[in-house]
């Protein structure tokens, strides 16, 4: 049986920061780029702080988020070798429930319905990898936590951490070949 | 730590069989009662097969679902013990999600928004009870399963049955007390 990957959205598979830098300069005229949201609260990274909540409760947010660089190629890829499961805190915003829906099935369409989960607390969530940018997810899950990094992460080194999908690509290349190592024996 | 209690929707906190009944009466001019879902999948139980199907994709389905009687109850006690979860498979409806997170906070407001989860195959949820309608859930759940009675699962019997809302609570006092005992030991 396949080895079980959780991948959050939001910050990972969807990159949540460039659409806050693009409605910000939008709406706000002011052009920042990444480098505001290391080290802070992704809430206090603008100078209108609140502007990041205005825009989650904002329709169309979720639905007109790009794509994490890599992420639809190494998806793919990862699921020759894991079963994976896209693991998203949805909840906390219920406008974003369909269109969370929807926008897995125009960039992620390889993926089932049956591997999608949106919840609250991801505690019992129960598989062997969560890949999460929170470590109020990281910190409690059962498998083996790894952190895809965000500038609001910047400061925490108590998980794996992978800094693009390339480099999750090689982590569970490694990850694989342990396993199969082990199962040899 | 409380022990925790993954809780499924259709079927065991809303009464899907009864508003199918009432839908089917009111397009079809057919009054039926809930024995036509013994021991048939619950697509097959009326005259016209496409009926079941029609209208759990037809919008307002889910919003509009009679509660289970004595569920409220009975969720709002096993909470003072238990940590609850509520975990449907909703993603198998898409328009269902809005809907579903709705009823849910009419009907069970007490219920935070951190402890649902809407997913496909049940089988990543790690409750230490699972509380379901439907074999392809029970079967593969991480917890002990307790099988809500339902006609399509009359004929299913590997599995501890619960009749209705006060029996989950007698269940759920039996486990609580062995639960005690063991902790004492």
């Amino acid at each position: 049986m396949k080895k079980t990957i959780g991948i959050d959205m939001d910050g990972v598979l969807a990159d949540t920061e460039a659409l806050w830098l693009t409605w910000y300069e939008r709406d706000y005229g002011v052009k920042f780029d990444k480098s505001i949201f290391t080290g802070v609260r992704e809430a206090d990274a603008f100078p209108d702080k609140s502007a990041v909540l205005k825009y989650v409760f904002t329709p169309g947010f979720f639905r007109n988020l790009p794509v994490m660089e890599g992420a639809v190629a190494a998806v793919k890829q990862l699921s020759e070798d894991f079963e994976i499961y896209i693991v998203s805190a949805a909840m906390e915003f219920p406008l974003s429930l369909f269109e969370k829906r929807e926008w897995l099935a125009e960039h992620f369409p390889f993926i089932d319905w049956r591997n999608i989960i949106f919840c609250g607390d991801k505690s019992i969530i129960a598989t062997d990898y969560l890949i999460d940018d929170h470590c109020k997810n990281l910190d409690y899950c059962k498998g083996m936590p790894i952190m895809f990094s965000a500038g609001h992460n910047a400061s925490f080194n108590h998980h794996t951490r992978v800094n693009n999908w390339k480099e999750v690509l090689d982590l569970m290349e490694d990850q694989k070949t342990y396993s199969e190592a082990l199962s040899v024996k």
